[in-house]
Parts: C-alpha cells; sequence; structure tokens
C-alpha cells in the first residue's frame, strides 16, 4: 500500500507531525545542555530505530530500553550504548543480556542481591562485562532498595570481575528523592566507591531537573511525543502533541452520540478525567467509553456533531502504550507522508 | 529458541491450557446444538487461525471478525464463512472488502444508509456480493438503529444487486432487548422480507440463549478461554480459564509488596475491583497497579510472599486485550508446550 497524504490512510492510523517531534527533541536536548547532563532517551514512547537515531543526532547519549528484547532490536539497528533500568531476571533473559554486552556497552539497574548474582553467573559465562546501577526506591514505591543495602549492593558489584558498577539510579527523580539519594552518594564516596552517573527519569523528573543537581544524566521517552497525561501535569501543551490517531464515524444515530472505529486496541483504555482521549477537532467532547473497536463519544456539549465518515484527530493519554497497540506510525508534514516506520520493537515482553 | 515445557519460557509468556480450552470449545458448541442455533466463533479472543479450525471442527458455523484486515489473514487461511459485525465505512476498506467477497462468503452489518451505500459502491466495482445484517440498538447504546429504521435500511439492502440482506444482529443479545427484536421482525414480515439470520452475541447472551428463542445463531469469543470478568459475571469459574500470564518476581524489598515483570503490556490495564489480575498461586494477593513493565501486588494478605525469582500465574481480567499485546500464544498441556502460536491477527486494526 503506498499512502502519499494523511487522506489515503485508512483509520485508525497513528500519525506523528514530524515538526512537532523535531521540536520536542531539540527542547529536551538543549534543555539538558543547559543543565551540563546528558539526555538519554527511553525509546518505549516510539519503539523505532530511526527515531532514536534522530535523537542521538541531536546530541542524546546512548538510549534506555525496559527489555532485553527491545534491546537486541537496538544493538541489531547499529546502537552500541544502551541502558536497560530493570532488575533481569531468570537464565535465558540474563544469558541474552551477557550476549548483547559482546557486541554493546550494557548498563542495568539492580536493587537485590540475587539479581546482581544471576547477572554476574551469566556474564561469567559469557566472558562479558555488564554495567550495573544500583536503584533508590521513591516514593513511587516501586523497585529500588535503601541507601544502606545501595552501599551493600555496590560493594558486591564492585567484588565481581564481570560487572562494573556505574553509579545510582532514581525514578521518578524529583525533589522528593533527594535527601535519599545524598545518603547514598555521601555512603558511597565515604566507601571510596566512585560514582560515574547519576541517572534521573520520568516526564515529571523533566521539570524537575534543576532541583536535582546531582543528576548527570536524564532517561525520558514521553517528551519525544507528549500526550494528554503530559498536558494534565503540565509538562506540555496541547500544540506540543506530537501524536494523533485519525479516526472514522462509523455510527451517528442517537442525539449527541458518535461512535468512532477507535477503541481501546487504537487508542487504549487508559483515562484522564474518565476520558479515553482528546479529540483535537471537538474540544468539548468526550470519549467517555471504550470497546476494542469502538470508541463512545459524547458530542452534547459541542455545537456540532460528525456525520458518518466525518475523520476526526484524537490527541490519546498515554503514547507509548498506543505505539505498542499499532505495527506502523505515519510521520507527516503537513498533510503529506513523509516516513513510514514499522514499530520495530512492538510488543516485546522479554 | 526452542520449548519444550512452560519452565522452558521467559516471563511473561501467555499460556492456553488446552485442556480447558478444548474442554471450552466443547461446552459452547454443546450448548448451542442443545439450543438448535448455529454457533460463530468470534476470533477476537484468540486470532488465531489455527484455533478457529478447531472450533470450526467441533461443529461451530464460519466465524466473526472486527475487522476487513483481520478476515483478510483467516480468508488466506482458507476461511470462507466470515462475519464482520461492524460498520466498514471508507473507500479503501469497502474495497478491500469488495476484494474480500470474491472469494468468501462475507457478511457485514450496518445501521445507517451510508454505511449501505459505500459498501454498495464498492461491490458494485468489484462484481461481488456482500451479505449485509441490519443491527439493533441496544441497552448498551453503542451502535446499532431502531426497527422501523432497520426496515428501511433492510429494503435498501434489497434495491442493490450486488448486496444481499441477511437478518438482523443484535449485541449483545439479552431479554432487555427482546421486544425491539419482534417489534422489529414483525415489520420484516410484514414487508414479506425473509430474515435468514438472527445473530446474538456477548459473553453475556451465553447466560441469556434461551430466552432469546428468536436466534438463529450466537457469536461470543471469549468462551474459548475465559477471563476474570467472565469469572466476575458467573459466566466461568476460575477452573475454566484457559489463559494464564506466566510472570517473574523481580523486586522484593518492602514488606508484603512485590513487583511482578508484567505490567500493562502484558496483563493490560482493565482492572476489577481495582485488581489487574487473579494470581493463581497466591488467591489473596491483589495486583493493584501497573505500569507497562511492573505489577504491583500487595501479598499482606497472604500467609506467605514470593521472592525474586519466584514464578507466579496471572488469570487476566480481559482475555482479548491480552492476546493483542502478545506476538505468541504457548498452548500447553499440563506443563508441555504442544503448540506455539503466533497471534496472526495482532494488532490489525484496519
Amino acid at each position: 500500500m503506498t499512502f502519499e497524504t494523511i487522506h489515503d490512510l485508512e483509520t485508525p492510523s497513528v500519525l506523528i507531525d514530524l515538526d512537532l517531534m523535531e521540536a520536542n527533541i531539540a527542547v529536551m536536548q538543549s534543555r539538558c545542555d543547559a543543565l551540563g547532563i546528558a539526555f538519554r532517551p527511553h525509546i518505549k514512547t516510539h519503539k523505532i530505530p530511526d527515531i532514536a537515531r534522530r535523537q542521538l543526532e541531536a546530541g542524546a547519549k546512548g538510549i534506555a530500553c525496559q527489555k532485553v528484547s527491545e534491546a537486541e532490536v537496538f544493538v541489531d539497528a547499529g546502537f552500541d550504548d544502551i541502558q536497560i533500568p530493570y532488575n533481569i531476571v531468570g537464565a535465558r533473559k540474563t544469558r541474552r543480556l551477557a550476549a548483547l554486552a559482546k557486541t554493546a556497552k550494557v548498563t542495568v539497574t539492580v536493587d537485590s542481591q540475587p539479581v546482581i548474582d544471576g547477572i554476574a553467573a551469566a556474564a561469567q559465562a559469557a566472558g562479558s562485562t555488564i554495567h550495573m546501577m544500583v536503584e533508590l526506591v521513591s516514593l513511587g514505591q516501586r523497585t529500588g532498595t535503601t541507601p544502606e543495602d545501595a552501599l551493600a549492593l555496590a560493594q558486591r558489584i564492585g567484588a565481581s570481575d564481570y560487572l562494573r558498577f556505574a553509579g545510582v539510579m532514581v525514578y521518578p527523580s524529583d525533589a522528593a528523592v533527594r535527601p535519599r539519594l545524598l545518603e547514598t552518594l555521601g555512603l558511597l564516596e565515604a566507601a571510596e566507591i566512585p560514582v560515574e552517573t547519576v541517572s534521573g527519569g520520568g516526564s515529571g523528573a523533566v521539570s524537575a531537573m534543576d532541583q536535582l543537581p546531582e543528576l548527570t544524566e536524564m532517561r525520558v521517552g514521553t517528551c519525544v511525543f507528549w500526550d494528554w497525561n503530559s498536558v494534565s501535569a503540565g509538562y506540555a501543551g496541547f500544540d506540543d502533541c506530537a501524536m494523533r490517531v485519525r479516526a472514522s464515524v462509523v455510527s451517528a444515530n442517537a442525539p449527541g452520540r458518535v461512535i468512532l472505529d477507535s477503541g481501546s486496541k487504537s487508542i487504549n483504555s487508559e483515562t484522564i478525567d474518565g476520558q479515553f482521549g482528546y479529540i483535537v477537532e471537538y474540544p468539548t467532547a468526550r470519549i467517555y467509553k471504550v470497546n476494542e473497536e469502538h470508541g463512545y463519544v459524547d458530542f452534547s456539549a459541542c455545537e456540532s456533531m460528525p456525520a458518518v465518515g466525518e475523520i476526526v484527530h484524537i490527541i490519546p493519554v498515554h503514547t507509548c502504550v498506543v505505539t505498542n497497540l499499532h505495527n506502523q506510525l505515519f510521520g507527516a508534514r503537513g498533510d503529506n507522508i513523509e516516513v513510514i516506520w514499522d514499530v520495530s520493537a512492538r510488543g516485546l515482553v522479554w
């Protein structure tokens, strides 16, 4: 199939406004440059090597992936500095990780001794070196550990010939985590363990970068496209959102209610204020429900209502999960389609 | 990669218990047989031709898909009786639909005149015949129309040389829709328009089949696997649920809290009672939050808590959306992997 303009596209299709994406890439890079820290884009938002390459060309230092299988796609595409901010657990995964580390610089994060030991054994068997950061627990109460334990983990990492201690990671990196970070850095300094990298991340962290002067790098994914979550949190405006899902009206039989051909399989099922997406052409319309292939829209607050066959554009609540639902993204400049990307690292869960 | 038993699998992986799946297929077929109606499995739940073939071998009559692109996969795989219970809108889609109708019996549903006219034009251009049912609106207030309008649509369908009126469709098919269905059937009879099929559907409809004696066929997808939604609604028990997501513990640093490697990218973000899945080994554990690659589990109500590296099995809230997230499903009998299926119709949104 060939597509010359967005009007040739089937719906639902995911459009990326190239002007906005390029501006977003430049803005984030210059913010990191101004602070003197490295920008390491998280590829989870786009899952596309060509977009990561544009981020590197703008000045980014390496990339972050969330899965070994994603890292494999990017190493195959020529990327040689990959961070996986995740506890890699299980013999098959650690074996694949150690194999990757033969051809690229691979950095992972850990928050417990069993995770270190599993990776160390695989690195030893492969004869490769894996870089390892310790993760501190944050307000999000997800993964991560305490400052005391972080020191113990750093020492254990340092004791292996196949691991290299690479620093400290926090997610999200905000002012709340700073006391714990400072305590950890103090303990490491007292133990004479050098800290190469202090890695922060999270969309919110973008606004708080200057509150954590200890950071040496920032991992963020969403900033390449932004989304309604970002707008709602004040990180961006709707005018910055580069991703839009092009959708068609397939039913309009009831006053004020329209059904779109885009449901949870296209725009996902996450919500903001009970809404599943923001319709650019009808800002007061509300996508109040989704099934897999249907989006239910309330147009009662709008002056007019679209008819069957009319096309609308939806800014999704959360771009990363939308990318993961689609096999292609369409890069458009104005109405012209300039590039069709396969989402190469889509659906990679291992 | 070769996998001989489930213990060889990476996590997260989606297991299908073949004994349970086969029992589920047999049960649904025999319930339809007992009522004297056709069973038309909706493939949205598995998206895999081999599973649909097993359903046909058990006695099912044709299949239902939700998208033209899904129908294309199944026609390529040799299926010749395909229903798409959806308003197919847009010139590219109707052209592909009309092309499919040259090699398979294709039935769609419609709820408005513009949808009929678009499909009729494509069928005429292709010289093919498309079967068409009218959809009645139900309590769900999604697509569908009124009895009076259904009659008008049936007459319009009948007026085209390239369309064939195939009957009436309702979703979900429950007792509440019966007055509207009876009125429609009465209007069609008075107009001397024969009704070949009255098609019902929805997991809930399975329990209400005998309350709608007018049905001649039943479309249901979820009954092949069942899921927590089905259990919650009383359609099945956990012991009937054939799909389980195999997940690993990757962090266990806090009392009562464990982090799994399975988040919204693996088990989806739909919930029941604020929970994102049911852990078979720990029935009182609560998956209370997900990020894309993390599942947060509260084990405070459990007698014990798993350690890093331990594997658990999750019955998902909604199987269809889980299937759509994965590239493979693993069919297991006991611990042995008997078949690895590519999810051929995964991610097809057009």
